[in-house]
């Protein structure tokens, strides 16, 4: 299994150029989305929401707020993953999932939302670092299950997050955090470029 | 390999109680944080920092600045993951390999250095969601490269990150994202608690 995990870490590139030719299927969208929820969240939060983008028209308005890049419109399917504001008020509707399967119990949660709500009311950093951290999390297990489904993909933070969040009638707490295209890339992507040396990024302790 | 990938994603959990008796390799803590660096950055910033902590002295004060929270000192190696501001700045330095490599050209390159310098030096906010981006992607990818090993692990944003800071010394650019924990679990962790319906967070385009 190491290895299979190995290669499809050492394998994964930043695709640009996808084969418009090749569709991917509502199946396999809807999938990926559901995959990538399994991602953690502190305290289950969730906070993440998720636009698949794959009509011509959502693509062209999508295209127009992300520095005309091509590959939105030439992938089959641009994930808008979205982390949210304020997550502590939706944490009660988050945790009823595994209250109902009896995981956690009433008090548990009860103090979770309490613990939440005291540290992120008056925290508005902690709340957009928190939205960065969930939907980046769910961004990299959409981007391995892609992998795993035969796909290639391409994270982009080179977009207008005003932009998106007009076109894409997102709330004021709603953040457009990364976009994931996907699909079958075409000739002419870039290997994966070669990192720094890890003794510059590592440090034991 | 798709079943693989599923399974990874549906079994992992979110690790709180470690067996302590069982050691991590150095050798799988290096290719741990080796395989972490292989995750996407914008521009290929690799803006990062992994601290290994693994001495019961260093595992002692991180959990000092963790809300006295066990499993880093029960897990035989927690993973500080940090991400960097100005990250611009390092940007030749990061591309250098590529360029040694003759996947990037010195054109290529310098564009890049140029744009990435005009998009950030004047905002603090991209710069810091930068940084959360980068080192949560990585994180990610941590952990998946640790279920591959049979590890399990937990994803921990409740910490101080001033003290974090402080205990392990980063300069005012290094930010602590996230803890990772990693190790082999002990008996009493939960389950992966169940999702929200999917129709609460996807939205078709």
């Amino acid at each position: 299994m190491f290895n299979t995990v190995k290669t499809l870490i050492e394998s994964r590139i930043s695709t640009g150029r996808y084969d418009a030719s090749r569709p991917v299927s509502d199946e396999a969208v809807t999938e990926l989305v559901r995959l990538a929820t399994r991602a953690p969240s502190a305290y289950n939060f969730q906070n993440w929401k998720f636009i698949t983008v794959r009509s011509p028209e959502a693509k062209a308005r999508l295209q127009a707020v992300s520095y005309g890049q091509r590959q939105v419109v030439d992938a089959p399917v641009t994930f808008i993953i979205c982390g949210t504001l304020a997550a502590y008020e939706g944490l009660p509707q988050a945790l009823q999932p595994a209250l109902d399967a009896g995981i956690l119990q009433q008090a548990t949660v009860d103090g979770w939302v309490a613990q939440a709500k005291d540290n992120h009311v008056a925290n508005p950093q902690l709340q957009r670092d928190e939205a960065m951290r969930s939907a980046s999390l769910a961004a990299m297990t959409l981007m391995f299950a892609a992998q795993g489904m035969g796909l290639s993909t391409g994270a982009m933070s080179g977009f207008d997050p005003a932009g998106v969040a007009q076109e894409f009638g997102l709330a004021d707490h709603e953040i457009p955090v990364i976009l994931i295209t996907a699909g079958y890339p075409a000739e002419g992507n870039w290997p994966q470029k070669p990192r720094k040396a890890l003794d510059e990024v590592m440090v034991l302790a």
